[in-house]
């Protein structure tokens, strides 16, 4: 049989010795599991931008353990739980949303609060319960522990929920919110391609305003189409409307960032 | 038999190939081992970070190989080194201290030199040494060699310390020394729980000085204590005494770094 | 028999998901498979730069699928490539350059276009084949598939390479293209110990001349061999003349990057 993985998400990034520290957590306790780094370079405490790349990257890992960690609760009364999946995923992290976008689009079997002291570390840190609490879960599950080992079962309607904002959509405007930069300065707002074909006669060109800027960019379906230095605009591989240039930086040039709004309107 | 672990921590960063190219000399040699990134972000050249930083993470790592190499004196005359502890660890990496806070703390049994040309590459670079000396010596205990293989016993008496500061503790002042900065702009010093407990009616407040600026900040167990902004003093995850700010960053509000002072004062 | 080993190079960075969603791919297709992160700190789009360091670490890395994506032109008519060398490593990539440096360098076998679309995703994205197309491919090659079975074969003439600049050496003055800078700030220029040799009477200690600017450095072997904040000229571990500054920074000191000229000339 092969390996369990375990996907390991998180906002630590990776100069400290965080996710080092938890990886060795792991494997004290699961030696043969196949632990993924999915991304460790959510900003700081960013939930909802966590919640929003777990699901966006979801169906491309393997059914296992999902572990994440973003939580500017720890140390206070935030639950630590384990969700359970249709599709026989667990989720494992704070209850603070950052699980739920992705399951709840899978559709949530259950949940467990992880409570047990038998699978947690002897000694429960106020601040890192990523090393204390949830890797270890997140291990013993790998190891084959049944979820309902864990703690008791939580109703799934209390479990907490992020909201992902959604564009607002006129017949010659679109307001859409920035969800997240990549390093290239790729801007994917929460717009689909439904809402900017849904604009009357746009021709292929959109205004891009800003706070304080306003840019014109080119609707296109590749980079290979856009001239070395346009704006663009484009589907990205997750289904985001995403701002570009090409062999360029569009975050650098307009300054946006998530949670930043951004219209797109007829010209 | 589960695999063997190498954990390996470094001042490389991941920015480089230096990290991928050890990995690929340890896959050669020790093609079942389970390697694991501790850190690659130690400060360059900061031996003494990467001391505390093994010291503290070395309880949370499989008994296994411990890879580290922060070495400003490679391709001088400093000894490359196999350090066993009591519990079965071994410690592979430079003379220079880097592995012995950790290690002494742990009880030492015995070194050896790494100078048998059998378990270094072929070729040694004057400027890598992770990748020609010790990554291979760290493969080849993975793999089964035993530590006396690589090369002469060494006094343990003769191997290099580094002095981890202590901080100085009045009855109303403590001068503590900055040992780590996060990511997340908390400052870790190297004063424990104890030592702000001898202060004398501190009421849960102490001042802040630094060489040009004062603040003040509350004593909590947990950040969810904190009002948001707030500059606070807790107990990292390591026992160690962080300044922070909830939400926020309080290296970047205070400037300080590792080697700074900070004074904790009754107010 | 040992697992099989990927090797996987990008310009992705680790801040985003690219690499950690790639490693779920491949886990999903063969979960037994060893992938070793090369880098990912290639910079954007720097096709020569990555090619340049996949040659200069192939020979440490296990005979294996090699991995690597630098694709500027990825949703264009470039082709998707898997390399066979004569000792037995397949590179895949996209066709640009990007592999050809060390790929030619151990002799090329034979090649094939990455078309059929049993071994891709189901869906492929305009600009994510590192998701869609190449790391499906390195998985399958690395579970058994032939790479016959990828696609119908490529002349290895019409193959793309990138020209490595080659420095122009005089009588007392070589003109060098800056390589690679390191988190160290060590900046690698493509000059090789034998050319610096055939410089008639330099004495130990070379002109460095800039743009704008003009230094003295050392020539020595070892970081050891310098004074602290000393200017040096070395062999770097993959035998390119380097210039660093002993426990400092050379490319802060004198501002250069990738592709800047530098003169090495005897005073």
């Amino acid at each position: 049989m092969s390996r369990s993985v375990i996907t390991f998400l998180t906002d630590f990034g990776l100069q400290d010795d965080f996710v080092g520290t938890c990886h060795g957590v792991i494997a004290g306790i699961a030696p043969d599991a196949h632990v993924i780094d999915l991304t460790h370079g959510i900003a700081p405490q960013a939930v909802l931008q966590g919640a929003v790349v777990l699901h966006n990257t979801i169906a491309y890992l393997p059914v296992g353990v999902h572990l994440a960690v973003v939580d500017p609760g720890v140390g206070g009364d935030r639950r630590a739980v384990a969700v359970v999946t249709r599709d026989g995923r667990v989720f494992v992290g704070p209850d603070n949303g950052l699980l739920m976008v992705a399951a709840d689009a899978l559709g949530v079997d259950r949940a467990h609060e992880l409570v047990d002291p038998r699978y947690r570390l002897p000694v429960v840190s106020r601040t890192f319960h990523a090393r204390d609490v949830f890797a270890p879960a997140a291990a013993h599950l790998a190891a084959g522990v049944a979820v309902e080992e864990l703690g008791p079962a939580v109703p799934v309607d209390s479990l907490v929920r992020v909201d992902v904002p959604e564009p607002e959509v006129g017949r010659t405007q679109i307001s859409t919110t920035v969800l997240v930069v990549d390093r290239f300065g790729n801007v994917a707002t929460n717009a689909r391609r439904s809402h900017v074909d849904a604009l009357s006669a746009h021709e292929g060109r959109l205004e891009v305003r800003l706070a304080l800027d306003r840019y014109y960019a080119s609707l296109v379906e590749t980079f290979a189409e856009a001239q070395v230095g346009e704006l663009i605009l484009y589907e990205d591989s997750y289904g985001l409307m995403t701002l570009a240039i090409s062999s360029g930086d569009a975050a650098k040039l307009t300054g946006v960032g998530p949670g930043d709004e951004i219209r797109f309107a007829v010209t």
